[in-house]
């Protein structure tokens, strides 16, 4: 007997015509009694959104639902739920939603590692029911992948923290950025606007990279203490072996010079991307990482404990993301936008299916 | 005035004619009394001196000794010499013979990062005094890179340690290869062995990869816990986030299977490649390094209190090197033979120079 239920969402349905939408009904994944199912209020637009429709990170199946940057309010509970959601509490849910729950990294505080981990849009349930997104009208989620959002964010401001704000927060955490650090932010778009926030709210010194200076107000006024323009001859000789972090969302592999952002780590610095570019990062030479025993790295989301310390400082810190509000029927105009840059910095749909 | 004294060394004299050697005269740096003067016994032959030799590093200007595995027995020694060296005893000089003294890392038990540090041969001091390798029958030395020989050790076994042991034991111990570790070691060489060695006798369990069976025995005797066939086709689905830490001395870029080996690591695991390929490494997909958070980075020798605690190490434990002996004169069969893969694991060259 199934325990699904429907929901309603804006989808593609044709792959070749990315930012079509068109609103259908869905079925949702097989209840449990360790989920909650959510109302859906609202839903950021993340960039991995754009490369999932326009198949830049491989094929999808159709009709497909996208979102992963879900607030909303929780209205079934289930009797296993152990975290204390209640009915009527407003919660999020970011890109993750499932995982096996018992392997080392889902014990460990590193379930975002879970090797089968289980993304909020685009895959599958063990039984086959497939994922669909935050475009939509509802979710159910096992616990451990709903945050409750603390009342001092709005559901606008926080939805886009539970992808685009963990994707950054996490490596800045784990990486030690805080008093005394410096952390470099290269790419200040959507993550790299909340990488800002959260170096800053961390307590580090926050150098932003940026190849333009249209954006130099913003970037000052979400905080940065210095803005470094790479569009200089020689702009990383300046800050050679100064930095003990960087954080990048660049998602474009073309032209991106690594060699030069590893050269200004600090002796065993890290540089950590969080963009996925769709073609491959440009190779170095091992030289470029032996001058100063740096480190490339990645990293992926975030887990549940930094997801609540997370919204915890923004809450206590009052950082707020810059979004831009949209009815989600407006979802076309969001996307395409998002994928020319336009945005400035988080698009957030309301939801407004009737 | 000049403090300088001539020794005499096996040098290339034309860079077209890699491996023809010819005795000559050349002047060491001039005298500083924080100086060692050391009459060269043993130097053994790295990977770097064929790199050198071969301009895959750059060109390089002759006449050049090379040589940088340096033992021999101090001769003189600088009134302000602080390290208790004495006139007799067995010394040791690595890759690298100078740095600034001042600057943080020269301080921190970092100055093998010193942005001016000054390597052993092939560059040149701040007055303009060209530095010369151990293949010859002398050198001067600030103290601090001059590294007493245990009695426990041979000059033998000991020089090769300076480079090659000192290279793979500073990642190993930075990157916390110990008890309940796993460590892989990539390119069975002179550095791969000496990292076997170390690995194991830091109390890590070792897993060696080879792409052939031909050192299969060898591997285990040196105590290697596995050996991993890379030739078999999916090898590193086996062993999928299971490794602590790599250590790669491969120092050939083409077909590198670097996302293999990234794949291999345990959440936030390290691939560090101390190995330097004379061209690019090959460039990875971002997702390679965010499904378990991974990093790659690099390594630069090691600094004096890693070199002393290594050859302490070695003593205590009995950590011989696997070592084949030949009188300098036999310099041209050496580095040819290290160039075609055939030395095992490690030529030492015993000075002879009349």
């Amino acid at each position: 007997m199934t325990t699904q239920k429907n929901f309603k969402g804006y989808a593609i349905t044709d792959a070749n015509r990315w930012s079509d939408f068109k609103v259908i009904d869905f079925p949702s994944k097989n209840w449990e009694e360790t989920d909650v199912e959510i109302a859906i209020t609202h839903c950021g637009v993340c960039g991995s959104d754009v490369h999932t429709l326009t198949s830049g990170w491989g094929q999808f199946e159709t009709p497909l639902v996208v979102g992963h940057e879900v607030a909303g309010k929780a209205v079934r509970v289930g009797s296993q739920v152990k975290s204390g959601i209640k009915v009527g509490d407003r919660v999020g849910v970011g890109a993750q939603i499932g995982s096996c729950y018992s392997c080392k990294y889902c014990k460990n505080d590193n379930e975002n590692y879970c090797p089968k981990s289980i993304s909020t849009y685009n895959n599958q349930y063990p039984d086959g029911v497939r994922t669909m997104g935050g475009y939509s009208t509802g979710m159910i989620a096992n616990e451990q992948y709903v945050f409750p959002i603390p009342e001092a964010l709005s559901s606008a401001e926080a939805c886009s923290m539970m992808c685009g704000g963990l994707t950054v927060y996490s490596p800045l955490r784990r990486n030690g950025a805080g008093p005394g650090k410096k952390v470099g932010i290269v790419g200040i778009g959507g993550l790299g606007h909340y990488a800002i926030l959260f170096a800053k709210g961390l307590g580090a010194e926050v150098f932003a990279f940026t190849h333009s200076h249209s954006k130099d107000d913003d970037i000052k006024k979400m905080g940065a203490d210095h803005v470094v323009f790479t569009g200089e001859e020689g702009f990383e000789k300046k800050h050679a072996m100064t930095l003990d972090l960087i954080i990048s969302t660049r998602d474009v592999s073309e032209n991106f010079p690594v060699a030069d952002y590893l050269s200004m780590l600090d002796v065993h610095g890290k540089f950590i991307t969080v963009g996925l570019p769709d073609e491959k990062l440009p190779g170095n030479s091992a030289s470029a990482f032996a001058a100063n025993g740096c480190f490339f790295g990645g990293s992926k989301l975030g887990c549940k404990k930094e997801a609540i310390e997370m919204l915890d400082l923004a809450a206590k810190k009052g950082i707020k993301p810059w979004i831009e509000e949209l009815p989600m029927k407006d979802v076309k105009k969001a996307v395409e936008n998002v994928k020319d840059n336009k945005v400035r910095y988080r698009y957030v749909l309301e939801q407004d299916i009737a």
